[in-house]
């Protein structure tokens, strides 16, 4: 990055240049001096989805029951649509409950069919998925192994997350399921933090297994359902420990004993969420559109500068960057470490409304969601988060609340 | 019912005097002339559910993940709105998942903490509540008992529909309840066709678990969320499958292993669907306005009023009635069985602008949701489906589609 130009003119020339720009249009954008850096957590308001919603609830309340004709595919509709963008084939993927109980209904499928007597994830991975793998420890007497790296994988159900919640490091996806397969292991991959991204390849990857959440960069709202993915090699052989009438063959024949539906809508339980599904459609189309590679190129972009400004300005502060430096180990979020992390994070957000966010012990994330994220925002969030720290104004704040930095 | 008067004035007249006529005023009706009797599968659209939905995106839109402050408390929000409507305290009841997996995990709860090596249901019970046994029955080793007849209660865990979907038979909580405790047997209610139509009395019939629906009379929308019932008493010695981060003590100290939280909360698992939650808080909270002994007075007035336009008109068009004359020991829809029902219920549908539904071999169901139902709506209903009988309309429509009646 030596000799690089790190003038907001120059961020402000990125964006003239960005041909993914229009998109921002597409969002709301309530407050345009809020600098908002929490995509990776939630997901701004698409305008289409906004109609939409609207327009689904008058669907509703016209059509009533009717209405079922067409809402009854949604999750695989959905499905399909995510499909293309994770790198499965259509009919792959489904859209319903949320991360935790999809993680839930793979492992244990997983467990029954292969007959693995361990489960493993690593000791970053995100708590959700922890607690699940706990709990099925728990229920069926498993060891459950906490990988200090995952280089060294055991022969074990492993839960592994492609991107790093905290860190944002970016796993070798299909490396790692190479390796697993070797040992005899199954992966089940959490896509929390690349579906919407970067063109994740599950197929590509031999990847068998995946969850994700849609409520990040698929900005499908507030704890939107979340999607998984199963080869459609698996099909016959997993079931889902959860059966419902949504994965039941022959649905509305209500008499028959259950007997699972041929594809991935086995894996559906109850009555899925007809609007909160809606919305994942919408999120997923605008990604669509952007393209995940173009949206991949620009968070690159963004992450890169946000590193370079680090380096320039933050790393003198008691700054360290906590995200890998190589583009491709990363996803799209850049993690900044610092013993004041806490009351850094809280003073951008009240005093310079810049909203990132926090992430313990010590971690900031700064988080680009290329579809509305224009580069002057990530060089004005590393100058206002600068010059905060310069006048040692998250002190205050901190002093404010009574606690102890 | 002896001398009753039948005519449509008659209707007319308990409309003038029904003290919840201006609910139907709250309700999104686009088509008056379509009469719409299929409440129990689907509720209307409140409007102030549009609104909020409506307003709901916004916030979405311009609070972004600030919003969490406020929504992460739905789930026990809209629970205890649900509770006060079942006869809970609050704190016992939360909006969670589908009906599908709330049953999975207050069933697989009680299997632990209770050690029945039986289960046990109905043989009428809804799909989805069978499915659900068949598959913790096959995955735990446990005898599936279909009983016969619920009168005689096996030592196991029972689940049965408080309300039959089909024959609107309403249970008797309380006896069954006693009942089963006196044979060591813990029951799951499912209040999917009772919540909200009538007034539920959890507590006082002694229950201690349940789980229901939220879109049928409860009016939330397409899929919406369900909820589930824990008794205060149960909360300490029961623990959901699904260990997630929404049930997690301290939710957000994440490096600690999982414990789950105090309350009816440690049965949340993902994050929750928050625009789907709101609409289920909405729901709950028109039907409280309108109060549930109310609406259970005028459910009663209007299933009379069926069976009796049932007995007058239709006895002698081969229809007989499929659901309890007694008032007490029926829910808020009325089961007419012939041996044409299915033919006989497209025909309304496609012909009478009357939306009942039909429900396997031969029950075409006529529910009445008394927040929005009129009496003219069922003498006018009752009326088109005696002359579409009379003139065998149903023939012809059944004709055209090449099946055989």
């Amino acid at each position: 990055m030596a000799g690089r130009d790190l003038t907001r003119a120059a961020a402000e020339a990125l964006d003239a240049a960005d041909p993914l720009a229009g998109f921002r249009e597409r969002f709301a954008i309530a407050d345009e001096q809020l600098i908002y850096l929490d995509g990776n957590s939630l997901g701004r308001l698409p305008l289409a989805t906004r109609d939409r919603l609207a327009a689904l609830a008058a669907e509703w309340g016209e059509r009533l029951v009717s209405g079922w004709h067409d809402w009854i595919d949604a999750p695989r509709r959905a499905g399909d649509l995510v499909a293309d963008l994770v790198g499965a084939r259509p009919g792959e993927v489904v859209v319903c409950d949320s991360t935790t109980v999809n993680l839930y209904k793979l492992c244990s499928a997983a467990l029954d069919a292969r007959g693995h007597g361990t489960l493993a994830t690593d000791r970053d991975n995100f708590p959700t998925d922890r607690y699940v793998l706990e709990g099925l420890a728990d229920q069926r007497g498993c060891a459950l192994e906490i990988l200090e790296s995952p280089g060294v994988l055991p022969d074990a159900l492993i839960v592994l997350s492609h991107v790093d919640y905290r860190s944002g490091a970016l796993a070798d996806m299909a490396a790692v399921t190479d390796a697993a397969r070797r040992v005899g292991s199954t992966v089940v991959w959490d896509l929390c933090h690349s579906a919407g991204a970067l063109p994740v390849q599950l197929r590509g990857a031999g990847a068998e297994l995946a969850v994700g959440c849609t409520y990040k960069y698929l900005n499908a709202g507030p704890g939107a359902p979340a999607f998984l993915y199963v080869a459609h090699e698996l099909h016959d052989d997993l079931r889902s420990p959860i059966w419902g009438w949504f994965g039941q063959r022959d649905q509305f024949a209500m008499e028959r004993d259950y007997e699972p539906v041929a594809g991935v809508e086995r894996f559906l339980a109850g009555t899925p969420t007809v609007l909160a599904v809606a919305a994942v459609e919408e999120g997923a189309r605008v990604t669509a559109e952007a393209g995940t590679d173009r949206l991949r190129a620009k968070s690159i972009a963004q992450t890169e500068l946000a590193i370079a400004l680090h380096d320039a300005w933050l790393a003198a502060l008691g700054f360290e960057l906590g995200t890998p430096r190589e583009p491709e180990r990363r996803g799209s979020h850049v993690a900044l470490r610092h013993p004041d992390a806490w009351p850094i994070n809280r003073a951008l957000i009240e005093r310079a409304a810049v909203i990132p966010d926090f992430r313990g012990p010590d971690t900031i994330r700064l988080g680009v969601a290329p579809l509305y994220t224009r580069f002057v925002d990530v060089w004005d969030a590393l100058d206002r988060l600068r010059a905060l720290v310069e006048r040692g104004e998250h002190r205050e704040v901190d002093a404010a609340r009574g606690r102890v930095t």
